[in-house]
């Protein structure tokens, strides 16, 4: 097996399958972070980051527009032997599907992605339990063998995930509401409660602004490449969620006690049954 | 001391402040809540919760509706003795602030807005250290005594808080920003994933969907009162923030990778600064 991209998501994921694989093989583009990866065990052995790597799974856990420089790589190189299962886990799905569908036949690939992170990024906050008890979709293109889908399947169990299938373009819509919403959302607070231009507000901002707003300290290479890869569906959830904004604003405007209650209680009532306190 | 209201605020002020007063009444409108509070030593005795208390400093702990109608109670009935001072713990402090100001004489009214909270309320969630290190707003009128202010400050000393001085208004105007709109947007997220209409969404939702939407469970009744006595602050913020949602919504649109990740770093570059991971 060989991870390229040694972050957050390669570097858990790698500590996660410690004892599932024959040889962990590692490649990133930092040397530095490549080298702690070798030093602290993360990693059996490097390979050189450019090169489409000699290994049964291959498995891209780079940002996402990374991700698809290095399909592409692949999409121009040779029919590889023995075909290597390709797995990524990127945040969004669809253009890497297509992406993926390039791929000359000798790949098995398929889509992951891990419904677990945190707002800090780098191998240096990797943990092996980072996707226990975690959700785990895979997107099996069309193209995906059963037995690749399989070995993805025994990979999500490996590391103590619970898989969920879905088809890339489900994924996104569904990823755009529960994931790049949830920090544009932190995003557009910090910066509205910038916008005031008065410092004093930072003295206000207790737990509630501090968990709302946490998400906004995102890595933002990450988060533009995700943004970017989810345009269709990441405009229709901000469409939606701006559909919401101008609601709240005409029951604050009309000052309907009742009408306003009622709008806060269904989403009081949908967020207690989703997490416990 | 007195404390009308004996909820998450009420019960931890209650809770913080043993040992530094003298005696400690309390009142709820709900009998169950009294009784606990009695029997688990919060207060030393109960008072009915209709009338005015006789006590050195009362404190108001119910939501903003309810303190203001307290407040239209005490200035219809008689002037107190012994210039007792009104502390209030709302969230919101310019409609309490002008309902203070027509307590009779004999009040030494000021506002305070301790920036400690739960999305749990109740009794049963009071800590005596909900205060520790927190921020706790005073907001004194014209017509407050220095003394009062002084015994206020030492209340904030006593449960550990930081004391913060502002104007009832521009209190109003910060917390709409840093307290208020954390709590809509997570309302709008909570609302726009449900508006997918597909269930699957909830099994997307990890931590950073468990964060961000952690307010929506608050107690409703608490924040439609603050919502709609906060409406000119707030409906401005939500205005600011709409301006944001536009901002990013456009230039997703554009594709624009270097703006949308300039917008973005400044976000992440103020988050990273207000607190540690």
């Amino acid at each position: 097996m060989a991870v390229v991209g040694l972050g957050l998501m390669g570097g858990s994921l790698a500590l996660a399958l410690r004892g599932h694989c024959r040889e962990l093989a590692g490649a990133d583009q930092n040397p530095e972070v490549l080298a702690q990866a070798c030093r602290t065990g993360v990693i059996d052995r490097t390979i050189p980051f450019g090169e489409a790597p000699l290994a049964d799974l291959l498995v891209l856990a780079a940002p996402v527009r990374a991700i698809l420089a290095q399909l592409d790589g692949l999409a121009r190189g040779p029919a590889p032997a023995g075909q290597p299962i390709v797995l990524d886990l990127g945040s969004t799905k669809a253009e890497i599907a297509a992406a993926m569908a390039r791929l000359p036949a000798g790949y098995a690939p398929l889509g992951g992605h891990p419904m677990a992170g945190k707002e800090v990024s780098g191998l240096a906050h990797a943990e092996a339990n980072l996707f226990l008890d975690k959700v785990f979709v895979l997107t099996p293109l069309v193209r995906t063998p059963p037995w690749a889908l399989a070995v993805a399947r025994q990979l999500v169990a490996a590391v103590g995930a619970r898989p969920v299938e879905l088809t890339p373009d489900r994924h996104d819509v569904l990823a755009a509401a529960a994931s790049h919403l949830p920090y544009a959302a932190a995003v557009l607070l910090v910066r509205a409660a910038e916008g005031l231009d008065d410092d004093q507000v930072w003295d206000m901002a207790a737990s509630g602004f501090r968990d709302t707003s946490r998400l906004a300290a995102s890595d933002v290479t990450m988060m533009t490449d995700i943004l970017l890869t989810n345009r269709a569906s990441m405009v229709r959830a901000l469409q939606g969620y701006r559909g919401q904004l101008d609601a709240l604003t005409a029951l604050l405007e009309a000052g309907d006690a009742d009408a306003l209650a009622a709008f806060l209680a269904a989403a009081a009532e949908r967020r207690r049954g989703l997490f416990r306190p």
